[in-house]
C-alpha cells in the first residue's frame, strides 16, 4: 500500500532559500476575484519574508492592493515528473511608496510580464509559508 | 504615453488550441481555501472545453472537488521577459467515475506530481475561458 504522496514538507528556512535561489525568478500571484481563483505569471525578487515585483499602471494586478489574501506560488517540476517542489507564501500586497525602498528596488532584476512606463513596485509581506518536495 | 499592457485578448478557439500544444502539459491548478487562494503544479491533458488531471489518493488537490470556483491556469514566458501569454481556464472539478472514460483518459500522458496507486482521475468542466498575449 502506497497511497500516501511521496512528499516532505519543507521548513520556513527552505523555502525561503528556495525563493530566493530559484531561476528564473518567475512564479505566479494568485487572488480571489468574485469567488474565482486568478492568477497571474509574475518575475519576483525574494528579500526573507518580503516579496517583490512590477507591474505596470492599468494592470489587472493591482486589484490585488485591495485584496487581504494574496498567494505567490512557485514550484519546480523536472521535465520527467520524478522530482520537484512547490511553495506557497500567503500575505497582504501593497504598493511601494516610500522613495528609498523604491531606489532600492528599483535597481534589483525585476520585469514586468508586460513592459510599460511609471512601473508600479508592489510588494508581498509573507504571513506564512507552506511548501512540499516531492522525494 | 504608454501606460497600457501591450497585451491582446485570446479568443476562446486561441486558448483551447494552446492548452492543447502547449509542452510541457503543466498548468497550475487554483481553489479558495478559507479564504486563500491556494495554488498546485499539476500535468494535464486538454480536450476541448475538458481538462483532465490524475492525482494520488489522499491528495489535498482532492479538496477541490467540493469547491464550486476552480481555476486551472497555464502560460508560457519567454526566458528574456519579451513575449509570453498565460491564460485561466474557469470551471467546476469532478472526480471521473464513468469507467470508459476511465480507461480511455487512463492512456493519455497524465502523470500526477506525486505518483500513487490507484490513481485518481480529475476533470475540469470550463465554463469560461479568458487569455492574454504579449506583443
Amino acid at each position: 500500500m502506497q497511497d500516501r504522496e511521496p512528499m516532505v514538507t519543507l521548513t520556513d528556512d527552505e523555502i525561503r532559500h528556495l525563493l530566493k535561489t530559484h531561476r528564473p525568478r518567475l512564479g505566479r500571484l494568485a487572488f480571489v476575484d468574485a469567488g474565482w481563483p486568478v492568477v497571474f505569471p509574475m518575475n519576483y525578487v525574494a528579500d526573507g519574508n518580503l516579496l517583490y515585483f512590477r507591474t505596470a499602471p492599468g494592470s489587472k494586478l493591482l486589484a490585488a492592493l485591495r485584496m487581504q489574501q494574496v498567494t505567490f506560488q512557485v514550484d519546480h517540476v523536472d521535465e520527467v515528473w520524478e522530482e520537484g517542489w512547490s511553495v506557497l507564501a500567503f500575505g497582504r500586497l501593497r504598493m511601494l511608496t516610500d522613495d528609498d525602498e523604491i531606489a532600492k528596488v528599483g535597481q534589483w532584476p525585476l520585469r514586468p510580464w508586460a513592459p510599460g512606463d511609471r512601473p508600479h513596485y508592489l510588494r508581498l509581506d509573507v504571513a506564512s509559508f507552506t511548501g512540499r518536495r516531492l522525494v
